[in-house]
């Protein structure tokens, strides 16, 4: 019955392995962003557009900088102007690092030559922002 | 070698379980919603200091509804007014019972009396909404 114990060991660390696979997935290191900025109207099918088949290259270099699960929402606000809505999660070591790799790349930066003249930053925001980062006042994992 | 082929079988086996079990925790049946509502200036404070300490039978009710990675986010925006969004993900099969569940929840119902009258619903809202449903125009998983 050797052989039994040698395969219920196996079976266990596979197991664990499986485990630590799915923690690492969802480890702590985790942060989510919230962010906003202004669609100017006559803009809005044109961003719809380019959203609708994003580039490979951009959709590339947004995982290789370590960004997950990124949606952006769109609405009509009182002030009858429309809004962007992002949320995205980074589960990289050095956000900063990761933004000013996004920015140097070529196809990254022609992207943005279509997109940002589709945006207007809202009045309160950060000094240097593009899209303002909202404050997180609930979370519920 | 008859023990080996059962151990790589044994093997193959768990790890295929722990596959299984990382994608019914990612699974195809992720909806995401993105909202939006007003905060009354002057209920600010408060708003904050009870999503703070947000009470366990509500929370317990957003788990129980099959709600996950509920954020809100409050932001001021170009006509100064306030404004709270909100992401979550929706996991279960028929989300108009579930919310219909939720809103029977006697903790819920008293929580709600305590931030309905901090919020103001915007003016672009479908017929009956309390926070308006935002359109999704991008995702990267």
């Amino acid at each position: 019955m050797h052989w039994l114990k040698w395969t219920a060991m196996l079976v266990a660390l596979a197991l664990l392995a499986g485990c630590q696979h799915v923690a690492s997935r969802q480890g702590p290191q985790v942060q989510r962003f919230g962010s906003v900025i202004g669609l100017r109207e006559d803009k809005i099918a044109y961003y719809k557009e380019l959203h609708a088949n994003t580039w490979p290259g951009v959709l590339e270099m947004i995982k290789k900088c370590n960004i997950r699960n990124y949606s952006i929402y769109l609405h009509q606000l009182d002030d009858d102007k429309y809004y962007l809505f992002s949320y995205f999660e980074y589960t990289g070591n050095d956000f900063e690092a990761d933004m000013a790799r996004m920015a140097a790349d070529p196809i990254t930066q022609k992207w943005w030559q279509e997109t940002d003249p589709c945006q207007f930053p809202v009045k309160h925001r950060a000094e240097g922002e593009w899209w303002a980062n909202m404050e997180e006042v609930f979370y519920c994992r």
